[in-house]
């Protein structure tokens, strides 16, 4: 067996314990195989340790890697280009003109930036709707992540041909790309939102989507504004209208969720539908607070996103498990909601539940996506509780190692599937080229 | 002169802009003499460059040293000992208790963890409500650090002469240790709350804090259960009453402030008493969210506090400068509210002026406390907006060099003043000590 060895770690297992031992992985198969006093005893795994590669995980935590299930990667670009502002003149004034402007190549080389930070932050997968999907995709295979890639269809302001051919991109781009990358890219059908795309393209994209057997993923309920609209002309709420288009299905998950009533927290739970929510993008943009605690206990799966750069403003899932905690215990009015194991278990499995990823436990057979944090810092001493520095203390700069499909991305900080500062500077160049042509149009 | 000069630096200046220029500073008087062009130009303050001792900042960004203006120091050992519980059953249940089996020796043990936490993420000004204060000003004469520093008085539950010590050690230690290290230590009187101190504790230690011109520092309005009784039986709100007994002065500064009305914040305001906004705690406790954008319209002077690690779970003024920014959003229900700047501002100028200290701007003149943030990072790419950065991206291990009252504390990440491991392995020890101290009383 071509192994990967992870020594002198504390493995958080998929109960909670955190536990002195070995990771053993099958690199080929990108599985872990053995993890404990087991990985030295089974001899069908590994007969010598000495044959193995080996991760010093120095004392660290190992954990599953950690999982982004909402963003617009390439909007990296866009990082500090316009703070302060509500979603509705934010969108309009600053973020569609400058998207507006983007190239092919922007989004190449933004997605680059943002899979970088991510690795370097111990995130393995991401799920990503945006443009020019094709560029994601090659940036995900070099870059040795797993990532579920969609087109966004907006269709608001769009003739009937454009509209159609913005929904027909979206649906070529999910059959398309899907498997690619040895099977760590996945696809959605993506349309932006409910009231962003008119009934008609969502009826027969969705439709379609399912023919494909591909999910569907959107925003939903993100603010009132978006929530109004479809009350007033429909006389149900979105997630109603969704149920009614055939998107509330067990493989599909939504953004935001953020004004929910107890009628569609229930219909999300009797659907299997997963909610992404996004704590420092609804707080950024004065969105609302998402009734996770209510969301969980109903069993709605619930997955953690950061949502683009912009509203963030990076792309770091260690912030959003804090931010989750912490304003989830407002939203509850509870200090006791939303406890450090919920956010940990939201960022890890429940993101790869959500996107239908093997990974986000650590345990034989589930896919080798892990990450070693490095708790020997100032900011993380004592070590009371191992999950709660996650949760509330530790940052994406505390990652050590990041592997993915029984690859290592990231050894010792240095990532080995991208070049840091070539990513670094190209980045900035394509800002400010950017900013330069949205000034002139 | 013994001069420390700032190259290669881009500076935050006062009024927000940010201009590529050299600090120049009088080490000796540990106050800034000049900025910018000027530095190169002025005989009497430096003829020959190759003279003064440099700190490269590579390109990253000066700004003035950040500011923690309301903390429990030594509670780093308590950081991740008990989460995810309302404060009265986590107060009661958890952390008196632990507090109990604290010793002085721990109490300087955890206040070196804390200010060596601090330094590394760019603060050089803290305000601390604790016990055992003689111990924490060693630690902070030693560190280089400034800071406000008191004894916290609690009356309820005890007998008349307990009640009366406490409130004498508090004075005592208000006048004691006033001006110690070279200045850089003030004092304060502080009651930790109006409920749990008696009004005539309160009445007689205020008065006195008054004649021995220290200023008054306490707990308001934190909480619904802590404004009710004080309106219940006395008929004004808590604002009101710390102004009968003369605690609303200009120097004195209140914490958290999360439960105010509209008359509070205009009293506030009339009297130029501060408050500081302790987001993550008024988060993480389910306390609310501070009315932070009235609050600056109205004119009162806000700084930002990290609050005792316990309710964190870290020190690290970043996060409460994106907390502050994220939740005073959500608060006013308004994208617009509490911009980058405002944050930066709360965190610099707001907090030195709120604790009394002369730093908080890079300007000739000023205290030369700063700290240079090192913006070549993935995070922190493309810089559209470096202010922006401060705010929504940056974090405390972005930070390359701390300097306070003219002293190099951290150069290039390494801190000069403080053994990291040595301090990290005698703060394990003792919370390890101390866990065992509680589990066997």
């Amino acid at each position: 067996m071509n192994a990967l060895r992870v020594t002198d770690g504390r493995v958080l297992r998929p109960d909670g314990r955190v536990t002195e031992s070995d990771v053993l992985v099958d690199r080929d198969a990108g599985t872990i195989v053995a993890v404990g006093e087991e990985t030295g005893g089974d001899e069908t795994i590994s007969s010598d340790p000495a044959d193995d590669e080996t991760l010093d995980a120095d004392g660290g935590l190992v954990i599953p890697g950690l999982v982004n299930a909402h963003t617009h990667v390439a909007m990296t670009l866009l990082r500090g280009y316009a703070d302060d502002k509500p979603l509705d003149p934010w969108l309009r004034e600053d973020i569609w003109p400058a998207e507006a402007e983007l190239t092919p190549d922007d989004i190449e080389v933004g997605a680059e930036l943002g899979v970088l930070e991510m690795i370097r932050s111990g995130t393995t997968a991401f799920a990503d709707m945006y443009f020019a999907m094709d560029r994601v995709a090659d940036v995900v295979d070099r870059a040795g992540v797993r990532a579920r890639l969609g087109h966004g269809v907006v269709t608001v302001g769009k003739d009937d041909a454009d509209a159609r051919a913005d929904v027909e991109e979206s649906l070529a781009v999910a059959k398309e790309l899907d498997g690619a990358a040895n099977g760590r890219i996945r696809t959605a059908f993506m349309p932006h939102s409910l009231t962003t795309v008119g009934e008609e393209y969502l009826r027969e994209g969705v439709a379609e989507a399912r023919e494909a057997d591909v999910p569907v993923h959107l925003h939903a309920n993100e603010t009132t504004d978006e929530v109004a609209p479809i009350v007033d002309e429909r006389g149900e709420r979105p997630i109603a209208y969704a149920e009614d288009l055939g998107a509330l299905g067990p493989d599909d998950f939504f953004a935001h969720g953020v004004h929910l009533d107890g009628s569609e927290i229930d219909r999300l739970a009797d659907a299997g539908t997963a909610i992404v929510h996004c704590p420092a993008s609804n707080m950024k943009l004065a969105s609302g607070m998402a009734p996770v605690q209510r969301l969980r206990e109903a069993g709605v799966t619930v997955a953690l996103g950061t949502d683009g750069a912009a509203s963030n403003n990076d792309l770091d899932v260690f912030d959003e498990m804090r931010d989750a905690a912490m304003l989830g215990k407002l939203a509850a009015d509870d200090a006791s909601a939303v406890p450090a194991e919920a956010v940990v278990e939201m960022a890890t499995a429940g993101g790869a539940d959500a996107l239908g990823f093997p990974g986000g436990r650590i345990e034989p057979g589930a896919a080798a996506d892990f990450a070693v944090v490095d708790l020997d810092a100032p900011h993380l001493t004592p070590v009371h509780d191992p999950v709660s520095h996650l949760a509330y203390a530790a940052r994406g700069s505390d990652v050590r190692h990041t592997v993915c499909d029984g690859e290592v991305l990231m050894r010792d900080r240095e990532v080995l599937t991208l070049d840091v500062d070539a990513v670094r500077e190209r980045a900035a160049d394509a800002a400010s080229d950017l900013v330069d042509r949205v000034t002139e149009s």
